[in-house]
This record gives C-alpha cells, sequence and structure tokens, in this order.
C-alpha cells in the first residue's frame, strides 16, 4: 500500500514534511510512500536524512508547481496541472495500490481537489472535514463538519454520521459510537430548522448510536465520540475552543512572568504545563480527515512539523489498513435514506 | 432611580439574591431596589442581613408564585401573573422610575417575559441576549446574539450591532466600537448568505465602526469590541468557550494531583490560578443584557451568587444612568435601513 505525500503543502514545506514522511516509514511497516514536489530538492533531503534502507520504499514524482495558499482553490486545482497536490490526487485516484493523500497545504485546496479530482463516494453529496479531539476523560471525539460546508441540507448531516461513526469504530475502536447533534440545548426541540429536521432523521437510523442533542460546552466532555453539525456552527466551535486554550495559556504565562514566586511554582508544574500543552496541539496529533471521497484524505495544519507529518501518516495508514472508505460504503447501502422522513420529535 | 429584582430566581434564591441586592445598596447611592416576591421570606433575610439605614431604600412586591426551569416559558408568562418575575416586568413597564430588571431565573421565561410585557424597543424585531467577556489584553467584548434567536435575519444582526456598540460606549466608554461580524474565515466573502449580507448591509452604516469578518478563535483576542452573529452560532461560541476553560482547569487539577512536585508547585502558583479562575468567571462579572426591549433587563447565571447580584445591579445602574436604551433609539433612528441593500461584497 502505497501514501501519497505531498512534499510541498504547509509553512514548513519541502524539509519538515520530507522528514515527517522518513519517519513515519522509520516507524512502521507496510507501507511505502510517493512524494510529490520538485524531485531534486525532496532527494536533498532524502540524500541527508534518510537511511539507506528505507529508501527502496520512497517514490518521487517530479512536478513543477506548488499550489499556495493564495491561489484560488478552483482556479488552482483546475490549471496548476503539474502541482504537487493536483498530481497527487491523480496517483490517488488512478492506482489501485495507492491508499491515501496527505497534504499540509491550503486546505481550500485539498478539499477542492479532493472532490474534483478523485471523487465523491456514491450517496454522499457533500464530504466533510473532521479533526479528532482528545477529550478530558482521555478518549477522542470527532467534530464533522468543521468547515467544509458551511451550509448544509439536513441529509447532510446524516451523512456526516455515518461517515464519523464508522471512523471512530475503525481508528478507535470505539464498538457504538454515541453521535449527537450540536445545538444550543439539550432538548429534542431545540436549534434551527436544520437541527431539527436532523434529529428526527438521525433518530430513524438502526445502524447509528444516536444520543440527541448537545452543548457546545460538552464537546470535549467524554461523554460523546461523534459530534455531528454544519461547517458554519462546527468551525465556530473549533476555533473557540483554539482560542481559548490560547487565551488561557497566555494568562497563565502572563501570570508568572508577573512574580516571582509564581516563577519557582511554573518550574515545578513543568510537566502539568507540558503534557497540557501537548494534549491541547490538536495538529501534533495528525491531521483532519476528508471523509466522503473515494479515498483516504488528511489535510495536516499548514504550520505542520516533522511530529505532526508522522503521525498523520500512520494515521492514514491505519484508515487505509481498516478499510474506513469500504465501510463507509456498506453502511450507507444500508440505510434506506430515501424513507427517512421528518418525524414528530416534540 | 428604582431597579427591580427578583428575588426568587435562580438556584440560589432567594438567599444570594437579597443579600446580593443590599451589598448593591451599600457600594453606591443613587438607586434603590424593589424586591419581587414571598414578602415574608425576603423580609427575614433583610432583618437579619440588611442595616437599618438602608432599609428605606427597599420596598417589596409580594407576590405568590414562582416560575421555574420547569415552567413552558410563554406559559408561566401568562399563566403566572402573581409571580416574582412577572410583577417584576410590570413593575418596569409602568413606572417611570423604575430603570431595570434583574433575574437569575429560567433564561427563557425572562426573554420572553421581557419582549411580552416590557415592549420592544421600536424598529428592533429581535432583541437579543448579549454577554460581555474580558479579553486576554485586559479589555472587554460584548458577544450578540448569543441565544435569544436561533434564527436570524440579516436585518436582525445589523440591530445587534448597532445595539451593542451604543452599550460598549456607554459601559465602557471605548469611543468608537470595533464592530466584526462571526464567520467562518476573515474574508468578506466568507460564511453563509446571513453573514454574507449582514456583512454587506454593516458596511454600509457610518454610525459603525465595522471591521470586517472575524474567525472564533479571536473572540476573546482584545482585536474587537462587539462581535455579532445568530443566537444559534453566539450560543456554540459562548459555550465552546466555557467548556475549554473547564476543560483546561480539569486537565490542570488532574496534573497537579498526579504528582507531588506538581502539587507545590501549585501552592506557588495558588495567585495565577486564583486570577485566572476570576478572570475566566463570567457570571463573577454581572449578567448578559438582553438589549431591544423599553428597558433594561439582566439576566445573571442560574447559579449566582451574592457577588454576581452586586456585580449586576451596579452593572444595571449604570445602564440606566448611562441612557443605553435612549441611545440605542437615537442610533436607530439616524440609520436608513431601508436603504441598507445587499452590495457587492466580493
Amino acid at each position: 500500500m502505497k501514501i501519497v505525500i505531498d512534499a510541498f503543502g504547509g509553512d514548513n514545506a519541502p524539509l519538515a514534511i520530507v522528514r515527517g514522511g522518513v519517519d513515519g516509514l522509520k516507524e512502521t511497516d507496510g507501507f511505502s510512500i510517493i512524494f510529490t514536489g520538485k524531485a531534486d530538492e525532496i532527494n536533498k533531503i532524502l540524500d541527508e536524512y534518510c537511511p539507506e534502507n528505507l529508501r527502496s520504499r520512497i517514490e518521487i514524482e517530479d512536478c513543477s508547481e506548488v499550489i499556495t495558499n493564495d491561489d484560488v482553490p478552483t482556479t488552482a486545482i483546475r490549471k496548476k496541472t503539474d502541482s504537487s497536490l493536483v498530481k497527487g490526487f491523480k496517483l490517488l485516484k488512478e492506482n489501485e495500490d495507492v491508499g491515501a493523500l496527505i497534504s499540509a497545504g491550503s486546505t481550500g485546496a485539498v478539499l477542492t481537489g479532493a472532490t474534483l479530482k478523485v471523487g465523491r463516494i456514491k450517496g454522499v453529496s457533500r464530504p466533510a472535514l473532521a479533526p479528532v479531539l482528545p477529550t478530558v476523560e482521555g478518549g477522542n471525539v470527532m467534530l464533522i463538519d468543521c468547515g467544509a460546508n458551511a451550509e448544509c441540507k439536513p441529509i447532510n448531516l446524516v451523512h456526516f454520521a455515518v461517515m464519523a461513526s464508522n471512523y471512530m469504530k475503525v481508528m478507535y475502536g470505539v464498538e457504538n459510537p454515541r453521535v449527537a447533534l450540536l445545538a444550543n440545548g439539550t432538548e429534542d426541540h431545540k436549534g434551527t430548522p436544520l437541527t431539527q429536521e436532523t434529529f428526527a432523521m438521525l433518530k430513524q437510523i438502526d445502524e447509528l448510536n444516536f444520543v440527541g442533542n448537545m452543548e457546545a460546552r460538552d464537546v470535549l466532555s467524554g461523554n460523546y465520540d461523534v459530534v455531528v453539525c454544519d461547517g458554519f456552527s462546527g468551525n465556530i466551535c473549533l476555533k473557540s475552543l483554539e482560542g481559548m486554550s490560547v487565551s488561557m495559556m497566555k494568562l497563565i504565562k502572563q501570570g508568572v512572568m508577573s512574580s516571582f514566586k509564581a516563577k519557582i511554582g511554573a518550574l515545578f508544574m513543568k510537566g502539568v504545563f507540558k503534557n497540557l500543552k501537548k494534549k491541547m496541539d490538536y495538529n501534533a496529533n495528525g491531521g483532519a480527515m476528508f471523509l466522503g471521497v473515494e479515498g483516504i484524505v488528511v489535510t495536516a495544519h499548514g504550520a505542520a512539523t516533522e511530529q505532526t507529518i508522522k503521525s498523520t501518516v500512520l494515521q492514514a495508514k491505519e484508515a487505509v489498513e481498516g478499510d474506513v472508505v469500504g465501510k463507509i460504503k456498506k453502511t450507507l447501502e444500508n440505510v434506506d435514506f430515501d424513507s427517512l422522513v421528518k418525524a414528530d420529535i416534540l
């Protein structure tokens, strides 16, 4: 099995990307990597960083172009045909043995490219971006959609639920993932027409363990395995969590710097803060999945480091081996979507 | 000037509510309080807690009923006519010298009651719930709407912006409040049709310092004085911030408890954590304003303590004295809303 890595996407590309890929190879067997991008630059990094015995597990697809954050995604995907990203998607689409693509480049371009070049899973009209966040209780929760679709229909959210539920089963061994719908209250009737109709549909799907509406304050509580929402709300939720995390770290730092006593205390608490920072650093734990396309596509944060890419490689490998895409398809086939009507939820 | 306090709303009612009101009287002159609720219970608390010299600044409106969180707001407001909340609204509506109402009771009932019994400001079809949050930089930001209206039209968000901008001017002396629109990105065209149309309208209002779209990660950054959004998004934003704050405190506590060294460190850092907790405890800093009705209505958290109520009383007093409602009306009169058309924002 092969994983394509866009070696020229992200702020630290290509150095951190290529090194991170190599680190992934060091970590475990059973797969190889195709780096896409300027071959001479990639080779230079490999010459200096890659152990001789791993070189046979690496291929390079030479590309002359790079898609940046300044490019308009749709235009770039159409016109920059010799870019590391577009060529990567081509490899994923056309080769049976290529199972995944990873990019830390422009998220918009990755989502557009995946949809246009790789194609959607039959029946899924809206693929979704879905990061997995660590909960307070030590578990994990998938937030879907967190930004791919600002506007959604109820059926889109139902698909999100099916996809994420399968993902949590495969990747984290959660037997019967608890799926909750993000709303402005826990009562059944809460929310907008979108959440109300989605609620009614989710309730009817036997393949899902739908536990009802939830509030945003409980996303990290550990009470849920999947949080379903439209991409606008999910984006606000994810970024609010991130914003508060950054703010609190800043306030603690300010407090520590303002008193000698607190500085001493911080020294003793160094381990606690290090763990906290690590736990809150979602990027270190891999990338966000783009679920709903015909292959595993993972977007890593633009600031992705070697560690990020290594984690993302292992994540992608596991998703391919666990056949996440196949399992999503199977569940979708089992659900009679046409019969899902708006039930009375009050 | 008189402030009505619903003495029987909230988990700690009536003890903490009545005491908090008295503490407000102790703090400053120039106003008096009308407590609504069971007179004998209120009197008992006053006999034990209120200094003799302050009794002349307190009136009691005897009520036999209480609206609870289990009541359906609309039904309760209509039927429980002898409740502490409904009688409070009656006082606010009918008496020129009553300027504000405070309640820590059912938020739904307070919002419904304020709209039905006190009435909306002319031209404002949707009043909004708006808490003020402390920013990292030491300033404050008003988040409007954070839950009163799950569904909004662009014109509603424009009204929210006008109301909050005036509030920040009056209450925090911000000369030219920076108003931002919450979206899933900072680019002008980002968001849903709702945010896109609102963006176009806000840009045309000279009375506002509209600075564009913003992301949820920057709510507490100190870069904005007003964050405008629909009530569903605002609710998700506010509760995500709250959730992350609680989660991080929990993780720090877990870390501290797991190591002797960290326990020592935490002792030295006690002051830092105390300040952090205080800063993150929005409830200690007063209540959320319900802007858009003909009077100052403040909802305190259900778990409101004496300190919360005292802060809320001082907040309400300042809002009445600063004529927040009058200033909102004046700005609304100056804006030619009919001419606000959807401009080209791309």
